[in-house]
Formats: C-alpha cells, sequence, structure tokens
C-alpha cells in the first residue's frame, strides 16, 4: 500500500479504493510541540480500539465520521477525507492550556462547554485561533464554521455521557473535522485518551495523555484502565 | 479632584458630576506589557489632542462614544463608563502580534478587516480570546458581542476613509468599549498614534508607537506627523 502521511502518532495509507484511508496506530507518544517524545509499547493498539468503539458509538448516534472498521490491531479503514486544518477542542473542565492562558485553576467546572478552535500547523505551534482567522486563512468555509461547532458540542453530549457510565469524566477533547467523500462533513483522525483528558470520577486520578506529558506514572497502564473500563460497563 | 484610576498613560478623575470622568493624557510610553518603558516629553499632548479629534469625528458619524470635550491640552472629560475587560482589535493590513502568530508577511492586505478581541488583563498579558471564552468570562453579555464587533468594523470604516484623506493608512488600531451612563454601548478611552498603526501612504513610514516598540526613530516625531497631516488636510 502506498504511504500518504506519516505523522506523530499514525500513518495513513491509501487503499484499493481512493475514498478509503488506512490508518495504522503506531507507538509514539509525543507532547509539547513533540519536544517530548517516547516509544510506548501497546499504546497504538489500544487507542485504535479505543478509538473505534467511539467512532461507532457516534454512528450509532447519527454523528457522521470517517469511520468504517476496524481491521487489525492497529489498523482502521476510514472514509477518505479533505481535512479542515482547524483543532477543535471542547472543554467541560478546566486543564491544560486554558488554565494558564485565562489564569482559571484546574478543575473548575465550566457552566457551559467552552470550544474552542487551533490552528493545525505544526510550525506555528498550533495557535488559538478565532471566527475572522478561520475565514482569513480559508480554513473553513463560512457556512461549516457553525456546523463543526454544533457537531463538536454534539460529540461531547454523546461522548460525556457515554464516559461517565463508565466512571470516567471527560474533561476536554481535541477534534479534527473533514469533508467525506460524499461531501458531508465529519469527525475524522482519532479518538483516544492521546486526545481527550479522561479523569477517573471515583479516585480523581488522570487516565490520558497528561501521564505521559508530566511523568505521573506510566502511560499504558492508564490507557489500558480506560479500556478496562469501556469494557466493563 | 479624587484620583479614581492611574494607568500606563493616562489618569482618571472623578467630577463633580458623577457621569463624567476627567481624563488626563501623560508622556509615559510603555510597550511589551510595559518591561520597556520611557519618558516621552509631549505625548500626552498630542494624544490627547488626536484622540479628541477622532472621537468628534466618531459622533459626527454618530458612533457613540464617551467623548465630551477637550478641556485642556492633557484632558479631557468624558463620560464614566462601565468598562467591559476587553481589546478590540482591527485589523486592515498584517502588522504585529498576527504576523508571527499565523506566520502572515508584514503588509499582507487583508481581503476583509479581521477582528480580535482580547482580555484586558495585565496579569494573563492581554491573552487572544474567542466568543465562547468572553461569555465564560463575564466580559461582555452575549447580545453585545455582536453589537460590539458591528461598532468596531464601523469606526474602521470612518476612520480609514479619514486617515486615507490625509495620506495615512490605518494598518490597524485597538478599541475599548463600555457601557455610558445612557445605558448604551459606546467607544471609550482613547484612539491614538498609541493605540493605532498609522502608515505614511506615500513613504510608507511607521508614525505609530512601533518607532518606541522597535527604536525606528523619534516616537514624538512620527506623532506629530501625524497631528500636522490630519491639521493640513
Ligand atoms: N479520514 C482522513 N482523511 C484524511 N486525513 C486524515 C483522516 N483521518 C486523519 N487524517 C490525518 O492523518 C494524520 C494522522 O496522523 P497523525 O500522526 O495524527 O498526524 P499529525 O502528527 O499531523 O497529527 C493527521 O494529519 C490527520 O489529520
Ligand atoms: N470613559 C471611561 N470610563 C471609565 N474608564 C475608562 C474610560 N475611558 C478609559 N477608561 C479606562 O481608564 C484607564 C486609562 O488609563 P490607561 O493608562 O490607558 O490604563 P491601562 O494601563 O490600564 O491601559 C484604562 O483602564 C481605561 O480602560
Ligand atoms: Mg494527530
Ligand atoms: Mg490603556
Amino acid at each position: 500500500m502506498e504511504k500518504l502521511y506519516e505523522g506523530k502518532a499514525k500513518i495513513v495509507y491509501r487503499t484499493e479504493d481512493p475514498d478509503k484511508y488506512l490508518i495504522y496506530f503506531k507507538d509514539e507518544a509525543t507532547a509539547f510541540d513533540a519536544t517530548k517524545r517516547s516509544h510506548v509499547e501497546g499504546k497504538g493498539i489500544i487507542n485504535n480500539t479505543i478509538s473505534s468503539i467511539l467512532f461507532q458509538l457516534l454512528w450509532e448516534k447519527g454523528i457522521k465520521n470517517h469511520y468504517i472498521q476496524k481491521v487489525s490491531d492497529r489498523e482502521m479503514l476510514v472514509w477518505r477525507a479533505e481535512r479542515f486544518d482547524v483543532e477543535v477542542v471542547v472543554r467541560n473542565v478546566a486543564a491544560g492550556s486554558i488554565t494558564k492562558r485565562l489564569g482559571i485553576p484546574e478543575g473548575t467546572v465550566f457552566p457551559s462547554p467552552v470550544v474552542e478552535f487551533f490552528y493545525k500547523n505544526d510550525q506555528l505551534r498550533d495557535p488559538l485561533i478565532c471566527e475572522d482567522h478561520i475565514l482569513l486563512l480559508n480554513l473553513l468555509p463560512k457556512e461549516d464554521i457553525g456546523k463543526v461547532k454544533e457537531m463538536a458540542l454534539e460529540v461531547n453530549r454523546v461522548l460525556s455521557l457515554f464516559f461517565e457510565e463508565h466512571g470516567i469524566r471527560l474533561v476536554d477533547f481535541k477534534l479534527e473535522f473533514g469533508r467525506l467523500p460524499d461531501g458531508s462533513v465529519g469527525v475524522i483522525d482519532e479518538i483516544s485518551p492521546d486526545t481527550c483528558r479522561l479523569w477517573d470520577m471515583r479516585t480523581g486520578e488522570k487516565l490520558d495523555k497528561d501521564r505521559f506529558r508530566f511523568d505521573l506514572g506510566d502511560l499504558i497502564e492508564g490507557y489500558r484502565r480506560v479500556l478496562e473500563k469501556l469494557h466493563r460497563g
């Protein structure tokens, strides 16, 4: 298969069907604009599994996304997308960049979810952008900005409830979006402990990539606990 | 008179009328979150004069603002406002923070003006904020965000034309807004070469605070040239 793109966490391959890509989940962990890096044995397998569960859930709830099927431990078949170069972050609880940026203590529960757009651009270190920047940079057609924001909030409602049912608080998460072959806007990329902040609702323990960012404990151990909780129900 | 607040560039006094304040323009210049400072003899006088001209122009064009009258060289009588803690920046041409943030070369003319909101908070170093942050921090009632943006764009149309008629390109500028005693939203603070980027349309020379920020030449010389051009017509 022709390798189309190798990123920090995944590799994207073309398939025989021009409308479908194969995503391979690697074991690399990176943080702080990839200045911190590590090999984490088994991470790709868990992220593929969790992403597959969550994308299927989105389909069940009627939210368009690129997921077709999980084809192996580390491989997911997806619909090809024209990616929008934005990262959409939804926050339910203050953590990470927003705490420093706006001086809000970690753990502060927001009265309603906060949606942020970032310019997906490694060189510029993914800066925060607002509506006028999105239009200026032509990252999204104007009529799709509201659509993408609404979809992100809908994903948040679905995922928050689902994680809560499994004892996990969805603190915040990052989504990517693109235009699918049928012309509709869909969620793409991955939804995993690499891209979500997930706190154990009983103990408060962080089960996500912050373990790696801030050396809070074995990364894979946290990711495994997320998967266990999702399976246990 | 009771001193109400002393800021980096101005002092605000109460007057006998509880609905009116007196603003005194100082000669301090500061930049880069006030890490760079200097005394610039006569700056306060010029900024008061230019601000007065521009606020009067806004009134002529029907744009509400706090200006009542210029009462002396350095003093302006204004309507008291409940300040919104946002700085609203309108950009016609790329310069300053946006060039680094989004990798856009200085001088790039935007197809339409770009409006940005910043959280007016010295401690946090005035971070860029988007709509959801404004609501989260309660900086503006939701119904006023669009209103303020529209007013900022209207101010831009009026000032761009006015400066252009006097041979000056209005590259970008910062506005502050507040609620005036009659309950309406108005432009407050100052509009001067401290808060605008102004380029000589013939020579391209920078006539604004960037002279101070980047040691491009005598500050007061640039400010004086702006005032001369406005007077000359
Ligand atoms: N369905 C899709 N179609 C096209 N590109 C996709 C799709 N899903 C994810 N991508 C892109 O594939 C890449 C996945 O690799 P990743 O390691 O996450 O890259 P990066 O380091 O750029 O984040 C990302 O650039 C992501 O935006
Ligand atoms: N009409 C007004 N009513 C109340 N406050 C005002 C009004 N106009 C300006 N201000 C505020 O007065 C202060 C002016 O002083 P300045 O030196 O610019 O302060 P700063 O260093 O906080 O920017 C600012 O905080 C500004 O927001
Ligand atoms: Mg990625
Ligand atoms: Mg000021």
